[in-house]
């Protein structure tokens, strides 16, 4: 099929009832060819596996379906060389390689698309593409995790001030902190399990909207592509984009942890917090300020979250008013998707690549932890454990500390006798508990920050991976 | 502690170290009583485990214990029973009830708190509440996927058109078309159960954000309250809101199927569709123009799609930055997650009532399906199954279709030869395949929407139902 | 009209052709007037401009409209006071309010719709209503705007580091800073006054979609209300909700803006930077913690800022795929819209409330800013001005630089020896430029951060304000 | 600079204090050339006044600034010829294009940087090219609406059904309704003309963050580009992006009125509906269905409104935690934005192509309107000016409508004693109001859907595009 034939629509693959050609903007503005391309791999195994079928149903004879064959596997290596030169006119992937087909092995070429249409074939090849991501991805993620396991590992007696509301609340291990990271990424892991069962489900056959009139053996495909089933009703097949909205979404929480972890890392990397050195590599400077060495890995992840979070409601708007079963209003899913894997790779490999380098700083975790009477709570507890309710030690405590500010000390730094002032029931035994690595050791219970447990819960992790 | 106590944040519960009273208007603006009194069964639940476990590790004695349960059982009804007083200045439910527990029962009351912080406590709520929520939810979805599954079953041979790009594409049934909506609902349902497992994670004994000095005992605990096991990080455990978000994202999708249901109602119950009558108990008139019955209940649902989503994106932004552990931002989680409970249970329940009474018009829906030349595609497949390449059988029909339009008949209306002129192959057996029935009836494969199929769907439904 | 009259739909105000009444669950979940009530001001004032218009018109007679205004009146007291008892059978405000003045003052109240339908009525409500919130908005803007200058002024010399990157950059003053603030929401302020134009257009006299027949004086109506004129396509006044998303837009600029500042001034409050102290009474404390002092104001207005940003998702979502003219899903537009006024309402007077209290640490700015190489800029700019090249002059700071990395020093703590060694025409008078007054003061430019130019834009900021 | 020399990060524009080479993927994965050399002539244009500024300001001499400008004219020209190598080692745009400056012109163009930053150098960029796209949309929005003015005066007489609900409302004139769209995209004009305000500031000469120590001239640069005034606050200037936020949510209200005129469009050229013809051309087919004719333009429209939203999402979230002044998150800021500008001038061009070109079907327009009732207002209307209060008119017209319903026939089709019988003052000229012609041409205030309106509003609406 030659380039001038494409000067009107008659000449469309679908364009026997059309009696003026397709508006060359209009033919620019609603081709999908630039962006859905990426998805020829998929689209041709799609293709070789329904051949088959149509093969083994008796609805195409063996030597048609050895042409097809052989005519994709030529199509998809001029793809992969970069020879073939896509066509706007052909509007998407699928009437591209389809076209090219039935310009190298002719009339078998047109019989490729019986018993099915556009709309099952691109749902087939997004699902297929998607399925294999969420595999690249699951990847990344473990990566990461193991990255996380390790330094959580080395770093089990490391302490640091835990904060909440960003003030110092009570001491932590940093392995304790690595491992909150790790969880967070394990939901994601399993958040991406499920939503891969629900990928994997084949729309093939279910033609343009209601099934098709040739005896075809979906169980066959859907075997042949590794497909968990075929979809349970052709309307729904077609116009089914919620796999997308899931991984989108399972997507937006992963860029929502990463963004988490990249606003403390941004912190801890800051002069003021200095608990963390990142290698220049992960680093750039400014064309101004000779000084400057910059997070930009942390901020630049922590920025691209709000896209991820875009996308996700481009999809669910888009979706929100159809009418079954399929309307253009489709095409709109690629980008968004496409963009959602590209960030999420992009932004997993940039930490994984980049976790196993940072470097604590213990000395200045330490000192940032003496402040801040990260052991009040401790304090609290021992007047508990020598009897007095937990709300009457609470006010006590907060009594010392309110001296403790006024006077520039921790809890640790006064006399035994200014505690009794606070309460008779405090002796010499106090000032264990006041200590950083009394007040973490003594957290040893399941999810707590004492080194024991992290060491615990690092097993247990290695475990999950395993 | 009577109201006149907290005029400085002093008698706060957390006053120790403050020396001048809350802003009156700070207080009003960062207090939660107002939304979050509404988790109180499950706090109180939440607290009777915490004592049963303190008990149980010999943190409290019995008779501690034994008093907690009381008063706790008190206030229950206390609250059931409208009575009690929530106050502003005691900032939360937890406090509120915390602190007429020791008005109760002194000094015990006191101890309650012994080992948990409010930022356990309250995720531990939250969990409960949702975990109960999710299975009201999949109540309300279930109510709704057997009304569609009944109507499938009695309308499994009433043809109607099909749609793609709204424009009529080919006849199918309506007991299919049922039964894509069942389908969309089925994998919300999976989805919602995939998130409850996600839920039914326990924070409690996390404490403040690193754990605890008691030898608690949290498996124990977990098991008091259902929960499949103990957040395995007390980091993660008081700053995770992952269970939050995935549930908004299944509500989202959950709505946006009703809002594509809720599209398709009010084009049916249109005067130019007229495929469907809804009883007059459904809809609602206009105060200026008397012959108004408007499709009220779809519309305002498809309306509430954008409010969940707008939820979704809420959290997700709420989360997006945050350092660990807790901080201030986590109580806006609540208002949206509520509201989205709210949002999605009435959408449901108004569906799962109306859906039984919606009347099909077989007359209207067999007319506009005779409108389109619907079945356009069976004559190509014809023309294929009589030895002619699809793309070129295409093609023909495109041109019998041109014809079509110029004189205003459907493709059965034409006479023979003026078919044959189109294509010579075409023989008198060839207006079978132009009736509506035998249209539908041809699509008798796995997902097609021929009367046979949906009836085995139908069967297949009620086992997943069942 | 009394309550059980309301049994069945045909009572309802539109029941003339309904044969069975509203489901009682649709009816509440259909009806508004659980969150239009709040409209009811408005909807009176509208209809006592519609009922002089209308007497105006000689539509109706001086005695009707007598009669209407003070039943009006007589209402507006009742609700006030809170007598009037809200019936979800009249479904929304307005019929709430009508039914009760034809209760009062028979077939007068009957004829006030005359000329009108609810789809004009709301939409002119809801307009009154938020021109009314954007001048309240407006005002806490003012108030938080002068707030800043006020603090400005006073710290117009206070050095701080400027950070980029959250990295050490340049020292600027702290007015400099406090007035980049005020620049935000200058430019809140002025999209606030665009975004009322828009508002202050009259849908009234719409009727339902097309106008009415009746002789209307539209542009009287609008005068008596205040609005600038009527909309000019009664199709567009009774569906377009612009406004309400514009001004939703405004408001979610308004919160990223406080949430910036919230962020900043949570790591100004922590113990790494401690450079502003919160009083007591802006923040609280911990119910486990004794130590703890937490911003929470900053804290929860960012938290608050997602919620805004969804509702603005929620409002362009639920108008995307409305045909014209009025759908039953605009009723959704106004809880998004009402908790967006109480949200921004209530996040800016925290704000403005607290702003004039902080107590910025001058000592403790200045020392970070001696840290991390503030003045390295000003020492390349120094070089510049010697004749060698900006990008020759920066690689020459940033060796000097790596030299103070190693040796842990500040550029002004070098020996002039050791700077020559860089770059020999470095003399004495390097010195005064890498002090941090010097600095600051030679940005003297229109923009810069120079206690000079703070002075000035201080003086220019309330010219604005005035 | 040749390609090798950028092995290490030493080799970068600002790599004097780095000790190791930046790492290969984060290279790729930080860079922003590859989508910001979309910007280069507005960077020249920018460099190209900041060049002219620092040679009045004596900071360079004349010679310097005339090699400037040829250099740059020389590279512009390498750049729209296509022969100009982006390297991705040079991170953006402006190194890309200074680095090429300097291997031309030598030391004279390692001037070209002093006294600015990338910081403000990319926040002017973006801000000249957005204006520019902001005049581009303005075009195509005008063309836009001058063909609905056309079309609205041409069928200004041409009668379809109003709709509310999807319900028959009331007739109305297609003019009328072209016009509502008209309003609609008016607003859009001003509301882009008041952003463009905002856009229209200049940030250049805030430098990094703080201004810079030469003696530039601000508004001397502002008047070499046009700018309206430079930026009051240089950390303002460089961290500020509502210009970006504030014209993404004006493009949204644009994308949600074209989604609202392409669901109309669609919904009129249904079958069912069938209202208007769209000529073939802004058509296409299916692969599978030969008779299918899609309206895919309005499809594909409506469908990439969630994009745009997202898009604002996308830009809010990322601004929303940011602390002063710059981060590398903002680098996320332009693909948003490219993409939106993208998507809104395609849907607008499409849009302004396809509109003078729909041909309305006025027989089955009238034929629709005739059904429902439309004019049952009319009818209460005419018993209002008989005397009957609305309300009780309303009541009666419903029960006429009621036995309409059950008979099967129209209003108009009744005859006079049926009609009297529900009120005895209904005379023989009722049939007046209740013809399509009486009813639309009795709405004739300003407002109305009169025809006489219609031609009203047509030439004020060509006053305003004047």
């Amino acid at each position: 099929m030659s380039e001038h034939q494409h000067d009107t629509a008659r000449d469309k693959p679908w364009g026997g009832r059309f009696s003026e050609s397709t508006d060359a903007f209009v033919e620019e503005f609603t081709a999908s060819i630039n962006f859905d391309k990426r998805l020829y791999r998929h689209d041709i195994r799609g293709s070789r596996a329904h051949a088959r079928m149509l093969g083994k149903a008796g609805i195409l004879n063996t030597n048609e379906v050895e042409q097809i064959l052989s005519g994709l596997d030529k199509i998809e290596q001029a793809i992969d060389s970069g020879e073939l030169e896509w066509k706007v006119a052909l509007e998407d992937v699928h009437m591209n390689i389809e076209a090219r087909l039935t310009d190298h092995i002719g009339i078998a070429g047109k019989k490729l698309h019986t018993g099915r249409s556009r709309n099952d074939q691109v749902a087939t090849d997004v699902r297929l593409w998607l399925r294999e991501q969420v595999d690249g991805v699951s990847h990344e993620l473990r990566r990461l995790q193991r990255a996380l396991v390790d330094l959580a590992e080395c770093e089990a007696d490391t302490i640091l001030p835990g904060f909440t509301h960003l003030q110092v609340a009570q001491p932590i291990t940093f392995g304790h902190h690595m491992l909150a990271w790790f969880e967070m990424l394990q939901r994601d892991h399993e958040r991406l399990q499920d939503c891969r069962k629900r990928i994997n489900i084949m729309p093939l056959g279910a033609a343009a909207l209601a099934g098709t009139t040739y005896p075809i053996d979906r169980e066959h495909t859907a075997q042949l592509l590794g497909f968990e089933r075929p979809a349970r009703n052709s309307l729904d097949a077609v116009s089914d984009r919620d796999f997308a909205i899931e991984f989108t979404s399972a997507a937006s929480l992963i860029m929502m942890h990463l963004s988490r972890f990249a606003e403390e890392l941004v912190l801890w990397t800051s002069a003021q917090f200095d608990f963390i050195r990142l290698p220049d590599r992960f680093c750039t400077g400014s064309s101004i300020m000779p000084q400057k060495k910059n997070p930009d890995v942390p901020e630049l992840v922590r920025g691209k979250s709000g896209r991820v979070f875009g996308h996700l409601l481009a999809l669910l708007t888009l979706m929100k008013g159809q009418p079954l079963a399929y309307n253009k209003d489709n095409q709109e899913d690629k980008e968004p998707l496409f963009d959602t894997v590209d960030t999420l790779l992009g932004s997993l490999r940039a930490f994984a690549d980049m976790m196993p380098h940072i470097q604590p700083k213990a000395e200045r975790m330490r000192q940032a932890a003496m402040q801040g009477f990260a052991t009040a709570t401790d304090l609290a507890d021992y007047l508990v454990r020598k009897g007095m309710p937990f709300r009457d030690a609470h006010e006590v405590v907060g009594k010392a500390v309110a001296l403790g500010v006024e006077t520039g000390r921790d809890l640790s730094e006064m006399r035994l006798e200014e505690l009794q002032a606070f309460a008779d029931i405090i002796h010499a035994d106090v000032f264990e508990v006041l200590t950083l690595e009394g007040s973490v050791a003594a957290r040893n219970h399941l999810g707590g920050t004492a080194p024991e447990q992290v060491r615990k819960q690092v097993e247990a992790a290695r475990k999950l991976l395993a």
